[in-house]
């Protein structure tokens, strides 16, 4: 078994060296000076499993080519398997035509893992479950609600209730909520009339209870930080969020800062840079849970 | 018939739509707020041929993947042909295994390419003619010498000689010595012992010559300005020089600035960024090759 880590994710590929009791594979992942990636890999992995930890978070075409690339050498040295830990699976809210004319670009990066020679996959709370049929090498697809689950258990909070802040996030609220023993509530947008802005109404009770958001991935954070303000507009105490990927773009930690959101649980499947690092968001490891499926 | 550019190269595209005698598709291609490509093609292109148009220069993870998710779109928009004008051939560098465990991304890419659902490539200047045998769909490999020579024609310079910069790219230089009527030299880099520095050694009459140095790129300019100076050296004239593809990364354009010559012709392969159109750098284009081969 050799472990390689790429560029998106080092400190997360540290750590599951760590729980497995492995060193990280030698590896160099550079650019040329034209920008182009040159990989060197400096020991021999011909016949063995190799698994190569990358998110395809952003800078999402660099991470992707460099994984891609990686691929490709492994392959062309005799690896005899090629397992990719794809913590945050980039381009998945592209999942289907939409529109006329639009591409399905996580199936196409499916596509494109397969093609250059990929054995298998593990990853976490994909977008949408049905990007594991993209896919026709197996995949293991890993849960990170227990994760935050426990984290909001050792915090011990009193009379919760777990709010999903659109339709498509219920299930997930729901299995949270399981966990916790709480009640769930859910945030139903609606646009009363064309060109009229939209309205939220909260379908279940949060008035004095502490709220717990969650959503799979924050990118802009406009959709929580609203659905914070809708959840102490009805009464509710405070308002924690969580989510297991911190895409974290654009206003997103401004959003956060000065949102009525108290704290951001969120995982370490995309590493937060300096500046996401704020006091309000803790980031918990999935270091175990990747190692375990290793 | 229906051409579409994306962003590496819209002068270009323009041009060849102007000699062709059409006008581009409509299409928008974006990043969204955490940089994912996010392309919208605004017209039916149900049943056309469609030719897009893209070099996979730098930054060249970007303009790969604008490709490959446009081919994408297009499949799934069942366009009846998807042709890919390919002016600049990104990663043609890494088209062999120079060392153990090197990847062959050349080879990767056109895999990637024809995954996607390309068609049939036209490109220009392979870095080697083997990369045509990456592909197994159609393609089309057109030439610049014959536009590095008119230009050089037109010049009415005396006593030309063309110097390759090196063994590789002798053949080149014959060509456009033919078109040109003129001998060849050849720049013989050396190493006399381990950890001396290269001598370059001028195989070939250069004395009292106006020297035309020729290469398929220009990427980082230390072999081309290096040679010039030893053909001054050497006692040429003047040093002319010319490439199809102005990589021009890094020091380049501060090289060519600071070094023995006197003008540098390219072609418009690669889109100049503004900073590398100086004066000493004459922009030749390829639109009407390109818009007969299409
Ligand atoms: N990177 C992205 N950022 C924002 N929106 C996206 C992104 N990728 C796809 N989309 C859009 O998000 C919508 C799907 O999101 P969802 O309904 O949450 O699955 C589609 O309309 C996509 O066009
Ligand atoms: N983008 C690049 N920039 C500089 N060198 C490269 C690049 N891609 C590949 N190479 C190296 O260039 C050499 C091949 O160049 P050549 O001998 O001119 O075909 C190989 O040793 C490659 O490792």
């Amino acid at each position: 078994l050799k472990l390689f880590t790429l560029n998106s994710n080092k400190a997360l590929a540290e750590q599951i060296a760590k729980v497995i009791g492995v060193e990280l594979g030698k590896c160099s992942v550079d650019r040329f000076s034209d920008g182009e990636v040159q990989i060197n890999i400096e020991e021999s992995i011909r016949g063995c499993d190799v698994f190569i930890i990358q998110s395809t978070s952003a800078p999402v075409n660099e991470h992707l080519m460099e994984l891609l690339i990686m691929i490709d050498a492994l392959k062309r040295a005799s690896a005899k398997t090629i397992n990719i830990v794809i913590p945050y699976y980039g381009y998945a809210r592209q999942d289907r035509k939409a529109r006329a004319r639009e591409p399905i670009t996580a199936k196409l990066t499916a596509n494109l893992i397969e093609k250059a020679g990929a054995t298998r996959i593990i990853t976490l709370d994909l977008h949408a479950p049905q990007i594991q049929g993209f896919f026709d090498i197996p995949i293991d697809h890993l849960v990170g609600v227990p994760i935050l689950g426990e984290y909001f258990k050792s915090k011990n909070l009193d009379d919760v209730v777990i709010v999903s802040p659109d339709h498509g996030g219920v299930t997930r609220a729901r299995r949270l909520a399981e966990r916790l023993k709480a009640p769930i509530a859910i945030i139903d947008k609606r646009r009363p009339r064309p060109n009229v802005a939209e309205v939220m109404n909260i379908v279940g009770q949060v008035e004095g209870k502490t709220a717990i958001l969650i959503d799979d991935m924050i990118d802009t954070a406009g959709t929580i930080t609203l659905a914070a303000n809708a959840l102490i507009e009805s009464g509710a105490k405070e308002v924690y969020a969580c989510c297991t990927h911190p895409v974290l773009s654009g206003p997103a930690i401004e959003r956060i800062q000065n949102s009525k959101i108290k704290e951001l649980a969120v995982t370490n499947s995309i590493a937060l840079t300096e500046e996401k690092k704020i006091d309000k968001v803790t980031e918990l490891s999935v270091a175990p849970l990747m190692a375990e499926a290793i």
